[in-house]
C-alpha cells in the first residue's frame, strides 16, 4: 500500500499496534537496489508488519550537493517493496514532512544534532549539517512510523553509529538492526549514486573495495600498525582518485586507532570524477 | 509508587499500553507547589494513569546558575504526588539520566534543538543553551514514558511554545495540554524559585504581576499601542528591579508586536537581589 500522508500512515500503525503487531521500518531514500532489498527482506521475516519509507530529505543535502538530480523512481520502488511483502510505502512529499515556507533551517525548524565528536570526522567533514538532517529526519520517521525495529546498511556506517548513539542519548524506543552491505561480484558496494559512474568510472570504483579487501587481508595475517596498512592502499589508486579519507576507527565510538584490533573499522571514501563513494569494512 | 530507573518505568507502561490504558506526564523539577498539583490534578482527572518526573536536568542549567542550591524535596513531593492519586514518580539520577563521564556537552550527547527564531530571546538571551537542555530532556522523558498527554505550566510561555514547535517538528506522538498560572492571592506567581526571596523581596516581587494585570487592563480599555503600554510598567518599578525584559509577543510564534491584539501575549522577566523571577499574560 503507496501512502504519501503522515495521518495515513499513524492510522494504520494505531490498528497494528491494537492488534498487538510488530512493526519494522526500512528508513530510505529510494532508488532502492539489492542492498535496500536485503534490508526490506530482513524485516519482513523479523516482523510481522513492514514500513519502507522513500523520501529524498532535502535537510540532509549540503548546498551544491545532488539534491536535484539525485535518482527517484517511485514506481518502481513500489513494485520492489510490493513483490517484498511490504505492507507500506511511504512516500511523503518534502512539504508533508516540513511544512511550507522558509523552514528548512535551524532559525524555524527544531533539529536533533548527534554529538560533535561523531560529525567532526570521516563523511561528516566534508559534509557539514548532513548528520543533523539524517537524525531530524529518522527521528520524525521514528515519531511517525513507531517501529519496534529499525533496518539500516553498514555501508553507511557512520550514519549508522550515529543513529544507534541518538537512540541511546534519547532513550528511543527502537530496536536498530544492522545489516551487512551487498556487493556486486565485483566487489563493489551497492549505492544508488553508482548509476552517475560512467563504464569506465565503475572500473575505478572497484579500488575502494580492493583496498579495503586488502587491508583486511593483511591483518588477518598480522599486520596491526595503522600507518602500514595504510600505505598498502595507494598501490591501488591513481590520478582519476581523489582520496578524500581512509581512516581507522572503534567501530562503536569513532575513536580513532593507531594500532588495528577486531573492534577497528576501516573507513574510505573517494571521488571519482564528480561522483563521492564510500565504502567500510569490519576487521572483525 | 517512586521509581528511580528507566527500566522500572518502561515495564509498567508497558503494562499499561496493553491494557489501552491512557498515559498522562507532567514533567517537573520537583521541589512541587500549588503551580505543580494544577497539572498533576489535570493530568489525574483527563487520563487512566499519570506519571511525575522529578528531576533536575543538569544539562538545562546554564554555568553561574543554581543547579546546586536548585531546591530538592523528593519526600514532600512524593508524598503531595500520593496525595493527587500519582501512579509513578519517577526520579531519576543524573546518571540513570546521561551516563557516567564527561558526555553532558554537544561532544559526546546527542542534543533536540529548537529553532533560534524561538529561543534568541526572551529567556532564551540570557540562558544560553538552556532550551537545548529542556527540549532535549523533554524528548527523553516522552520516550521513556511514551504519555498520550503532557502537561506544562503556562508560566514558563517560552517554554511551552518552543516544547510545541518541537512536538509539531518532530511529530511528537504527544498532546501537549498547557496549564494556567497559579498565583498566590497577592498575585506572585507560584515558582519554586520563590523560596530564594527574603519577606522584603517578596513584596518587591508583586511588581512583576501588577504591570501585568495593569497592562491587560489597559489593553481592555482599549490601549493597543506597545510602546503606550510599555509605559505603564515603570511605575510599579524601583531601583530594587533589574528590568531584564518585559516585551509583546504572538504568542504561538513568539514574533515581535508594535500593536497588541488577542493572540499577543506579554512576557516579563525581572531580577531582584539575586533572584531572577519571570511571569506572563495572555491580552486574549
Amino acid at each position: 500500500m503507496l501512502v504519501h500522508t503522515i495521518a495515513e500512515v499513524r492510522e494504520q500503525i494505531k490498528k497494528w499496534k491494537k492488534e498487538g503487531l510488530t512493526v519494522g521500518l526500512v528508513p530510505t531514500m529510494g532508488a532502492l537496489h539489492a542492498g535496500h532489498k536485503s534490508l526490506i527482506d530482513k524485516s519482513v521475516e523479523k516482523c510481522d508488519r513492514t514500513v519502507v519509507s522513500v523520501f529524498v530529505n532535502p535537510i540532509q543535502f549540503c548546498p551544491g550537493e545532488d539534491l536535484d538530480k539525485y535518482p527517484r523512481t517511485l514506481d518502481e520502488d513500489n513494485k520492489l517493496c510490493e513483490d517484498s511483502g511490504v505492507d507500506i510505502v511511504f512516500a511523503p512529499s518534502p512539504k508533508e514532512m516540513y511544512g511550507e515556507g522558509h523552514i528548512l533551517s535551524n532559525d524555524f525548524l527544531t533539529y536533533v544534532i548527534p554529538p560533535y565528536f561523531y560529525v567532526d570526522k570521516l563523511c561528516g567533514k566534508s559534509r557539514v549539517g548532513h548528520f543533523d538532517g539524517v537524525c531530524t529526519v529518522v527521528n520524525k520517521l521514528f515519531n511517525i512510523v513507531q517501529p519496534d525495529f529499525a533496518f539500516f546498511g553498514q555501508k553507511d556506517a557512520q550514519q549508522l553509529i550515529i543513529i544507534r548513539k541518538m537512540v541511546k542519548d534519547l532513550n528511543i524506543p527502537v530496536e536498530i538492526i544492522p545489516c551487512p552491505i551487498v556487493r556486486e561480484d565485483s566487489g563493489l558496494a551497492l549505492s544508488s549514486r553508482n548509476k552517475y559512474l560512467s563504464a569506465e568510472e565503475k572500473e575505478y570504483a572497484l579500488a575502494l573495495s580492493k583496498i579495503l579487501f586488502n587491508i583486511k587481508a593483511c591483518y588477518d595475517k598480522g599486520v596491526t600498525d595503522v600507518r602500514a596498512l595504510t600505505e598498502t592502499a595507494y598501490a591501488y589508486l591513481n590520478n582519476r582518485h581523489q582520496l578524500e579519507y581512509l581512516e581507522f576507527r572503534d567501530e562503536n565510538n569513532l575513536e580513532e586507532k593507531t594500532t588495528a584490533d577486531d573492534n577497528t573499522r576501516v573507513f574510505i571514501a573517494v571521488k571519482i570524477g564528480t561522483v563521492r563513494l564510500i565504502d567500510n569494512i569490519s576487521l572483525h
